[in-house]
């Protein structure tokens, strides 16, 4: 069976077919374009149906392959009506994409144009919020693969979070669950964008750590970031790893800080949900096992469950960008 | 259809004989004995059935009327297996009470000197963490009945929670899930007792409260929770709440600081599950709109789910000392 996965990026629209065979999801061809906000929604939406239909053609398949499209969301919709409320990097609120797409991709005349006719079957279009849908690529295909429970982290410019229970998305009322990023940890800590003091996304994510980063090259005067760095704004979520390898010590100390600050929350997140693993993605997990094993050793001591018969896996996502793309287009499946 | 749910808590044994009806979940009877901890865990085995036939008499039923047997255990249990890892309460360590048990409650020369019969069906014992059980009861009898997302949060002497998902007990790896009094909302905070520093519910359980009142009254000598409570040791959860009805000053101080902290936790567990509902539950919810009023104003302000269209509701926990028997009666519906 195959399917047509979207998922809307501030920057990239793409898609893809993706075929689920008794090995797995495979993506068999992928468009994308720029999504250039702000711009009409009928516009977008015109060039996602664009996109879609260019990798059908590419993968040389008519419409009646096609089971259903999942679209990846980077905002706050509902799911049951689907329904766009607001997307604060795209511009838009209040947009039904579910009827605009499905209007289009079953009509005869509209699908002319690009060359291609409608399916046997009425094609339905299914909405997620896009943290929800590449954690859940992760879970189908990626490193969360074969696990009951799992909790996707993504470390960017704030924490993005992803909860699978019994491998499916668990979005809760106003499908808005998962924002772990607006956990508090440090209470009456740095102002938070959402309102709160002391957000795990003010010290845990990229820009978290970019602000440590700064913090303690102010501090330092002779570290090597300085080199790496030669002004505060060429700071990246890099250069205290990169600065580490060097031997630098007050690099040393930003990673170690960094790390308790992640661990912490991860920490919770263990203590709560007891997932069977947690899945860190983002620019920050490019680190890889310089991230990872010393989070692992700091959660380690942290928890619970270390005695308990299950240790929550700590893994880096596997899908990177196809995570979204593939947890989209299997929304349908069922 | 009837169940018997038991309770083992660390001061008594319940066991109820529950009914299913269209209209909802009745205890029809309910027998108690100390737990008498610590003791032989067969004395306990004994006892645990005893009650559970005192009530079955009470209520005139034979065993055929029972579909299943339900347990609540305050520790660590391996709900497959019916097996408790540890319950320090109970002084208990690695025991098969399922086993045991159905090989008592359906044995007819063991059920004899009761003057019971066995039941023509085979009766299953289901175990359960009683945090869990107490959260499930709440979800199908109590305050959080027709929700299908609840997180229990009890204020005792530590924080217990209980996560109810798409109405059934989530309970993780392990079965270890809802430890969210082990949350860090004060990272290097106080030390707990698991480790950690900063744990909820080092500053938002009941002793957390008592602590905040002792500290505050050693600041304030002044203070009329002096009066009501000489010396600190006479200090309770119910001190401060008690002055402040007195228009005590320091004791407002006190509660203001309490409910934020309880307030940080309750808007985090909102953020991360939007919930339905949050129930709060253990002794200090018993001052019911005292506590829940400013709490909900604390976390109206701290929370994303202001502008969305499902308001998480805090609510108080209902059942109170029937939601434990009730949850773990219930265990064996499906």
């Amino acid at each position: 069976m195959k399917y047509i996965g979207v998922d809307i990026g501030g920057t990239n629209l793409v898609s893809a077919v993706v075929e689920k065979t008794s090995k797995g999801y495979e993506i068999i061809s992928k468009k994308s374009c720029a999504t250039s906000v702000p711009r009409p929604k009928e516009d977008i939406c015109e060039d996602i149906i664009k996109i879609s239909l260019q990798a059908l053609k590419e993968a040389k398949l008519p419409l009646d392959e096609i089971k259903s499209i999942g679209i990846g969301v980077p905002g706050s919709v509902d799911v049951n009506a689907g329904n766009i409320n607001f997307a604060t990097n795209l511009f838009i609120e209040n947009w039904n994409i579910k009827k605009d797409i499905e209007e289009k991709i079953n009509n005869l005349n509209y699908l002319e144009k690009y060359d291609f006719k409608p399916s046997k079957n009425y094609i339905k279009v299914f909405i997620e919020n896009d943290a929800n849908a590449a954690a859940y690529g992760e879970a189908l295909a990626g490193a969360a693969k074969g696990f009951d429970n799992a909790i996707m982290v993504t470390l960017g410019t704030g924490i993005g979070g992803g909860i699978i229970i019994n491998k499916k998305i668990y979005s809760g009322a106003n499908f808005a669950a998962g924002e772990i990023g607006h956990m508090v940890i440090v209470k009456d800590g740095l102002k938070c964008t959402c309102g709160r003091n002391g957000c795990f996304e003010r010290y845990a994510s990229a820009t978290g750590l970019i602000n440590l980063t700064r913090q303690k090259m102010q501090e330092f005067k002779d570290s090597k970031m300085w080199e790496l760095a030669p002004n505060l704004n060429k700071v990246n979520g890099k250069t205290a790893f990169d600065a580490e390898k060097l031997g630098d010590k007050a690099a040393k100390q930003v990673l170690e800080d960094y790390i308790a600050y992640l661990g912490c929350g991860v920490a919770n997140l263990i203590n709560i949900f007891q997932p069977d693993c947690i899945i860190i993605g983002g620019g920050i997990s490019n680190q890889g096992e310089n991230l990872l094993s010393p989070l692992r050793q700091y959660v380690n001591k942290q928890t619970y469950n270390k005695n308990l018969k299950v240790q929550t896996k700590i893994l880096k996502a596997k899908l990177v960008n196809d995570a979204g793309v593939i947890g989209a287009a299997m929304l349908g499946e069922n």
